[in-house]
């Protein structure tokens, strides 16, 4: 049983109130070598599309064997399942509502577990807080070296969002925004991989707003001006220089960017 | 003088000023051993109350031996005192202002100190820091394994929080909304303990609003639907199932809540 | 190649998105005994005033040889230039937009080079997230022991803000407010330097406001009562005791802040 080192956390909790504070302490008190980071906190509440988003941009350029633990959980208390992965050579501990679907999407699934055990369900767990009295202390066993495979069965499914994938219309790729970050930037779920070798003879627009073709970076375009760019995510990207796309083209999650061939 | 590891922060700096990063920079010169974790800086400015409870809430999950330092001090550089404690095994650095109050509450206790050596008084600390040049400072003492009793002597006193406890009229229990987190449940200062065998055969109104009885978590009220519910700290908490209570029910700190027998 | 243990961040990155959290992951990675403390990701966004005032107010308590990494960088992309340097002990690694402004006015600098090895600037880049490809692994190179001149060339110049110095006419000293916290304090660019031992026979005003002398503390004026001040940092600060100076005052960055004998 290997000690693994890095936990991660990715929850809607915010950081105002104590229940991040109190996850750390339990994880802490369990596991005093472990070097706790937080992904984000910021998830909307009860926004499972955004924390499976912003989880899959960052978990993957985190060392091998760390430990993600992710507490976006409008279902506590219900009969929801928790489940442990293996992906691409990094764990997860999520409930399993769809969090880990774009995980799933990126990376290889190595190994899957659903948390059946009593030893990790314990009965005198509040039903309102398993971030504290289920996952945190599950976070300690695997940070401790605990086998996925300890935590109870292989799954026959796990449950994954249905995200509408981009279409293709006549050509054109057909996709929306999935994201908007702090810069007001549109990022959307076409891939870089779906466009291939059209990038540069390609039109992008934005909720039916013309954005131009695809520029290497912010600066290609002039001050104020709005331009499509793929991001260092590899989606395609509508953005203004130096400011807030989102206002510029009203758009948010759900408009719709479409890439025209010229 | 065993050293200690952890040392959270609790002030009500935010996270865009350089303030909490100084105090952080302090004490890792100090105390390069050191794992800072903060509980929060959300404090919202100067109120004492909402950082007694947020503190109270978080600190009992970390190890023992932990060194809580707090700075919500809207008496910085006048006459107040500052005091260390240990409390149910944890240590606590803090103005005395009666941000103690809570945890005084609820942990025994075990040593407590008024800080008046010079040694730990700078005469050439800020009149306005007081977190970077005094507490943060004496934090790296403690780290460094410090006892208590060297900052000063045993206070006679310290000062605590005159918040209303619930009264009881006609058998019914009549508290307040202390919290509002951020999912905007409203949680008062009924404990589950003042319930006592009551549970499930009383109803709970908030701001005269009728919330049902209690439930064991949120997904037992329909969506959108409010209901009350002993929270995960052990306090009745008035809630909507995927929604914001403090909305639905016109409700804030201060909204009267009552237990009403069946 | 002595190792070095801490690495700051500040970014206007937010905590939000993935960003901060991708960039940790990729130190981590390849500095596992790193200790990562958020200065702040709360910079406006693109806002290098901004950014390199809470840079310099931090910086300087932490301990030497800490590796600070400065990403508020509208010019990503471009052909902007990234220094590393050495001020008073500590290191930086910012990008060459002015944001070293206050550093290089409060540290002795010690050391510089211009990033130009294509070691260290990866041609496979993304053009849009230089703090996770090229900031974040030189990050980890200098805390794995890289001499900075490893990195490429002195300099001939770095750029620098041309922030209006404070002027004095008529005998009076004529500044600005830079910078405005969390509790609405508003701190000016006059130091306490150039008062000289004019303190407590001057008046100041903000705003053709008269907020009388310089005050100790926050506690000496009446609640709810502006007063000027020394800050910790050593400014003139306008602040109302327990109030809000930017909202009593109506005044914010850029807000005339004058300094006259009495």
């Amino acid at each position: 049983m290997a000690k693994r080192s890095i936990a991660t956390l990715t929850t809607d909790f915010g950081t105002a109130d104590p229940y991040v504070a109190a996850m750390k302490g339990v994880i802490l008190t369990r596991s005093p070598h472990a070097n706790i980071v937080d992904i984000t906190h910021e998830v909307p509440p009860q926004d499972i599309v955004s924390g499976a988003f912003v989880l899959a941009q960052a978990a993957p350029h985190f060392p091998p064997e760390t430990v993600h633990v992710v507490v976006v959980d409008p279902g506590v208390g219900t009969d929801r399942r928790i489940i442990a992965a293996k992906f691409g050579g990094q764990l997860f501990l999520v409930p399993d509502n769809g969090i880990i679907t774009f995980v799933a999407e990126a990376l290889p699934l190595e190994q899957m577990a659903v948390v059946v055990s009593a030893e990790f369900l314990p009965p005198d767990a509040s039903l309102t807080f398993h971030g504290r009295d289920i996952f945190a202390p599950i976070a300690s066993h695997l940070l401790n070296g605990l086998d996925i495979a300890k935590l109870g069965p292989v799954p026959s499914s796990y449950k994954m969002l249905e995200i509408t994938a981009p279409e293709l219309e006549d050509g054109q790729i057909v996709g929306q925004v999935v994201h908007v970050d702090r810069f007001g930037n549109l990022i959307s779920n076409i891939s870089s991989r779906s466009l291939a070798a059209a990038e540069g003879t390609v039109t992008v627009t934005c909720g039916g707003q013309d954005v131009g073709g695809i520029k290497p970076t912010y600066g290609m375009a002039d001050p104020d001006t709005s331009l499509a760019l793929i991001n260092s995510m590899g989606y395609v990207e509508v953005a203004v220089n130096r400011g807030r796309a989102c206002d510029r083209l009203s758009a948010g999650v759900g408009t719709e960017v479409r890439v025209v061939a010229r």
